[in-house]
């Protein structure tokens, strides 16, 4: 069986296409991303023989490297970051196909050496114009970079070219409209790979066919015993290093517009039935479609904005947000956010989504929680509570529900949590998914523009209103479950933050 | 809040009453069931405060051991068998109630003697005339011994009376309905309690409440997705030393006729509304009306018979049944037994519910399993096997699902257990709680005179079917899953027996 047959035997996604022979061609060689995410993807493909048989990767950086450099390089990284232990005799295979080449994004002369340089490869490993670009760089490179590919003539292909870009995608509506313009003008929308690592995450991936292979599951997830959906993505670190992004973006920009709202995306699409990837989207697109709109004036009733304070992680004392290093003192940056959602659709309809994410937080968690209705008899409410079904993305996968035994004793409920935990060795990291994908040209676990146009619109009144300080700033202690107003949010509704 | 009180508002089970003071009459005060059962139930009971204010316990053996003796024979039980630690300043407290009295049953002076001993300690201890007698005997003892207690006027009382008496309930149809009589000559059906042990067991006691106040539960055990029921008894013992018992009696007799048969109607009772325990006697009796009879000319198509061979129990070497020491070499004992049964009620109709058990078998488990259909479109067919929900009754106390997951590679799907498991330790043992409903009066949990008479019925034309030779003694080597005529017989409805 080929790879085009097995693929659309075993995924059905009818967009995929073979794996071609290509050029992989990475902006940012030497940065942080490429070592810690996308040379241990590329590594672990490999060896699963997931790659292209005729490959040639092109790292750029601006750093005077030679060749033996950058494969020391790589090499490092995958002694400290790839899931499978390196292996020496496929080494030296996998790093055949990688070249440095020394790069100035700004220099148009770059571009016509690295054209050359691409050729040049493509010639002496009999690989057709297929062209990825990958831009692992900062957001303020990702237009300049993109024009000048296009100047070069570097994007005029007889083989198709494809675009890898990382977030942020903008930082508002207007410069996310403004950054897809200025792509769109040298890349189809099918050719632009928005990578949000959610998206590649098993259980995240799981989410699409939790239910179809599952009557049991399909039965239990029926909206009418639905009650209310959590999804929380909290985190233990501080700002750390990144004040200098982080105090401009706050969590709105850096989780909410676009984690939070795929996993709401991803939890809401419910599809009984397969869906191709081309249906995905769309449905994804009309979920965005559906979720109500918050207007300014009523931001306050239903988002919660926090900011954590000293507190203690671990028995250590930790310092609040605006004595970290590079936040200023009078910050009002949102290092946490909560907010009560709604889908005006059918399925949905009446369904409240708490999402909320937040710094310094006393679990670092990202979950699902589906939870039901809990109408039990009035002779047995004894201490039952309401059925969850309980969905880990983050540190663990697992899948769990919970429900009600009997105690010890035979005389009361208690809660019982039966959970299947995925083997993390095992899994393949985001990366390799995403990557995998992009190079198949599979755009099922990518964010559509779509899906990001309409994220930003439903963001912008809160980030105006967040802008023009109209709503408090919860400070929480670190180490805390977030500020109180987040929990007292949920329980104007009769509803609670479930930590499990 | 006092006992009668808790019970009511926390079971609401009405015809609970409160726990009287009593006399509590033990038939085989040295028995091994007493020993290893009976002296630690009370004893846990004792230490939650479970027992009368007021108790006198009466221990009968045929033996002349003296009060300190008998005492020193329940503090060995509890300290080889208690799943407590005996801690020596409770021990005291609890071990004056007991007294041994030296008594022969075949002697009806002793029943006068031992009237008059109850009376005694009955006006020592203030203790109205509440007695219960608990025949640990042998099963030919239990009519003899009923008909001598009331004929010493024992049972004609101000208070009242209770029989608690063990399996077998006699040997078949016939005989079982004439130790009714006998027994009914003396005491009411609501005063007699028939320990099934399995009935005790608290998972098997949650399967009354599973579906109550878990609506995920309870909309995922719907008979329009439930394919089939599998319940499973298998133990890794062979005869050991009850061949004079198990010669004659067989899986069919030691195993079907009671406890597997108590656990199929504790699976189908299905109450989405709470019984009282009246109600669950009459829904219990009306399922065993509606078990299908199978006729003496169909047991071959719906029963499959075994015997062990030699074979290795955990890389040992074991002896076949025919070889073990008091079976005789022609005997077509069965040690092994499997069934489809159908209950033709409006929910189980078209149901089938598969039973087996068998002693030397590769794993000791009591579990029940629901398989739901598995309508999985095409498209997605790859790997996904029909989910289970699996509840395991021993040695392990369990719920779980089996639910299709993505595999590793994202291509195909794998089944995934996701499970609950009951810490044992905390755990009452069938027997704590079987004895405290006797004493507190509550029958819920025991074999009701319907059940058993509709049992026999049930069981007659198989076990005359048996005893007439009618369908082939199937081999099975010690150590293996069972007959291969045991998967066919699931095989032929698509089925297969899970091992999980």
């Amino acid at each position: 069986m080929d790879r085009k047959d097995e693929h659309n035997t075993i995924d059905g996604i009818d967009s995929v296409e073979t794996m071609d022979d290509m050029t992989f061609v990475l902006f940012g060689a030497s940065g942080d991303l490429a070592k810690r995410k996308i040379y241990p993807a590329l590594y672990n493909l490999f060896i699963e023989g997931k790659m292209p048989s005729s490959l040639s990767v092109v790292g750029l950086g601006r750093r005077k490297y030679s060749q033996e450099d950058f494969h020391s390089i790589i090499k490092e990284s995958l002694e400290s970051f790839s899931r499978r232990d390196v292996d020496s005799s496929h080494l030296d295979e996998f790093l055949e196909s990688f070249r440095y080449f020394i790069f100035d994004a700004m220099e148009p002369q770059s571009y016509q050496d690295l054209k050359a340089f691409i050729e040049e490869r493509e010639a002496e490993k009999s690989i057709p114009e297929n062209r990825l670009f990958y831009l692992s760089v900062a957001p303020s490179l990702v237009e300049p970079i993109t024009e000048s590919l296009h100047k070069s003539g570097m994007t005029e292909l007889d083989g198709w070219k494809k675009l890898i870009v990382e977030k942020p995608f903008g930082s508002d509506l207007h410069s996310a409209r403004h950054l897809n313009q200025e792509l769109t003008k040298v890349f189809d929308e099918e050719e632009i790979f928005r990578i949000d690592h959610y998206l590649g995450k098993p259980m995240v991936q799981n989410l699409e066919s939790l239910i179809r292979p599952n009557p049991i599951l399909k039965s239990l997830w029926n909206h009418e015993q639905i009650a209310s959906v959590q999804i929380t993505a909290s985190e233990t670190v501080g700002v750390g290093t990144r004040a200098g992004y982080y105090d401009k973006s706050g969590a709105i920009r850096d989780m909410v517009q676009n984690h939070l709202l795929q996993l709401v995306m991803m939890t809401a699409l419910h599809h009984p039935e397969k869906l191709s990837a081309k249906q995905i989207e769309e449905k994804k697109t009309k979920i965005m479609e559906a979720l109500r709109p918050i207007d300014k004036d009523d931001v306050a009733t239903h988002v919660v904005r926090g900011q954590y304070e000293a507190g203690e992680m671990d028995a250590q004392a930790v310092v609040g947000y605006k004595d970290e290093k590079d936040v200023e003192e009078t910050s009002n940056n949102d290092t946490y956010f909560a907010a009560r959602l709604y889908i005006d659709n059918e399925y949905w309809k009446g369904i409240p989504f708490y999402i909320r994410t937040g710094k310094r937080m006393e679990k670092k968690s990202t979950r699902i929680i589906i939870e039901f209705k809990n109408e039990v008899q009035e002779a047995d409410s004894q201490g039952a509570m309401s059925n969850l079904l309980i969905i880990e993305i983050n540190p663990n996968e697992s899948v769990g529900l919970r429900i009600n035994l009997k105690d010890d004793g035979n005389e009361k409920f208690e809660p019982a949590y039966i959970n299947f935990s995925k083997n993390l060795d095992q899994q393949p990291e985001a990366y390799e998914n995403l990557l995998n994908d992009a190079m198949a040209g599979n755009s099922t676990y990518f964010a559509h523009w779509n899906e990001v146009e309409l994220s930003w619109k439903w963001i912008q009144p809160i980030l105006e209103a967040f802008e023009a300080d109209e709503l408090p700033l919860h400070g929480y202690n670190a180490g805390s479950r977030g500020p109180e107003a987040a929990e007292k949010l949920l329980n104007e509704d009769g509803f609670t933050w479930w930590e499990v």
